[in-house]
């Protein structure tokens, strides 16, 4: 098996057209333009962050873009196998992805994720396994369900244009990762999320994955839209900054991209661009029983079905 | 080998005492009194956690007792050896320490956490293992020189009264534990820190805890008291935000105590009390070169002698 060179430049090309649509998207809502680091990778590649702070809409937000190749250490190609067995061997890689974290300023508009990626790994025998990675998934500090519903709606109609058995699988699938055992919470109302996916052609791939990088602002942005006007108070920001310290949590402790950037040397920077500017970490704090607090609580507790 | 009851007993009463100790000392200096939570751990013991938030003096502050025993899984057993070579055998365990994390309001005015702690390891032979871990650090987020030798002036003459060795080895441990290595810093100006001590008499290692213990108040509150009242701005305050930014990630990624109470269901609002109130995430936030802020940074990134 030989590189998919055709495949590489496809994702390439993807990811870097997704990033302008969504930045300018992004710019246009806030008013506030993008700070841009081109950004070199010694061992081969680079990437372009692109990070907003302090804006009018948005509290901080990062769209990444990163295109990398070289050599995986022993231990990170064991803890890497695409869903192929591959351990320590076929220790060349290539990948391609674009990763998206915006956290609003309203505490009434929702947080929100996407990531897409494109891997390869090739031996002295060529190419060993390829698959796509990737989701999407929302975090309200306040729970809106026509929000939720609309975010989920958009994910499934996407997924069903590609095959009706993903939306079902993805959704559950995002329910599990994004979760914190040591909290028993979901992070947010979930969405969708796969890894290693291999089991169809590449191209059907990655046209699925296309299709959902051009889903992020129509899930999104008319969320923002409708919320970012809401009034607030000094409590509402507060629990918000709580959530986000859930949302460090889950990043900090458990997401495998962030753990695998921090271990294995990627730019610190634009790892850690996802953390939000304020947290909070109160002690033994339980919203009141019947708030809207609580009301969020318990969704995250017991993943629902949106679509 | 049996069980040294008269140590059990011994450490429970010590780090119970010396919890009242602190408790009483930083209620006066703050004006707010502790709120208590007395818990058990359904497989064996429990503890008493006590927690300051929003204070005059202190944002947050916790002083934990925990006093525990039971059996360990084979993963924690594995993972914890007490430098005596233990497998997955001898594990039934007790463990008696005292955990102080404080946060104080003015960004003048350093963080401090102390950790003092005794373990017993016992199998079907009897006792397998026994050892005394702990240690005592300083997190400015402004660097005053003489509150740094101050601190660890204490520290020295403490371990000096014991054994001459001891504060150069645990000063440089402590150095090597504190240290993120995705940021190339320390978490601050250090301290002591040991681990699996066991090299001479038991009697002679818990003279040296309760000596270290005993010393947490006269090596921290001097400071707390010297910059209570120092004027800040609202910069001042971000900056001591973001240096909590560097707080969590220490903990959370890598605390070994933190990560090990997580994994093994430990109670968790008495493991996450050592985050502080707020933290705070800049994308590639740079002191000015010359700032009081780059000083701090760079003792971080070089740690130097105080004592």
């Amino acid at each position: 098996m030989d590189a998919i060179p055709t495949m590489r430049r496809n994702m390439e090309s993807l990811v870097r057209r997704t990033q302008d649509e969504i930045c300018l998207a992004i710019e246009r809502l806030d008013g506030t333009p993008f700070r841009e680091d081109r950004w070199e990778r010694p061992e081969g590649g680079g990437g372009v962050t692109r990070v907003l702070q302090e804006g009018a809409v948005f509290e901080k937000g990062g769209v990444n873009v990163s295109v990398v190749h070289g050599t995986l250490s022993e231990e990170a190609a064991r803890s890497m196998g695409g869903g192929s067995g591959l351990g320590a061997e076929a220790r060349e890689f290539f990948a391609a992805g674009l990763s998206v974290v915006l956290h609003p300023v309203n505490p009434m508009a929702p947080t929100a994720h996407c990531n897409y990626r494109y891997f390869e790994r090739s031996g002295p025998g060529g190419l060993a396994a390829w698959w796509f990675g990737g989701g999407s998934d929302l975090t309200p500090a306040y729970l809106f369900e026509e929000d939720a519903r609309h975010f989920h709606g958009v994910l499934k109609a996407t997924c069903d244009r590609h095959d009706p058995a993903f939306y079902p699988r993805f959704k559950r699938w995002c329910d599990g990762y994004f979760f914190l055992p040591h909290r028993g919470e979901a992070r947010g109302v979930g969405g969708i999320f796969f890894d290693d996916l291999c089991d169809r052609a590449p191209e059907h791939l990655f046209a699925f994955a296309a299709d959902c990088a051009g889903s992020f602002l129509p899930s999104y942005l008319p969320l923002v839209e409708r919320r970012r006007a809401e009034p607030y108070a000094e409590a509402h920001k507060r629990w918000q900054a709580l959530r986000r310290g859930r949302y460090v949590e889950f990043n900090l402790l458990y997401d495998r991209g962030t753990l695998f950037g921090l271990k294995t040397g990627g730019r610190l920077e634009s790892i850690l661009m996802s953390l939000p500017l304020e947290a909070r970490w109160e002690y033994a704090r339980e919203p009141e029983p019947g708030s809207e607090e609580a009301r969020l609580l318990e969704v995250c507790r017991k993943p629902r079905d949106w679509a």
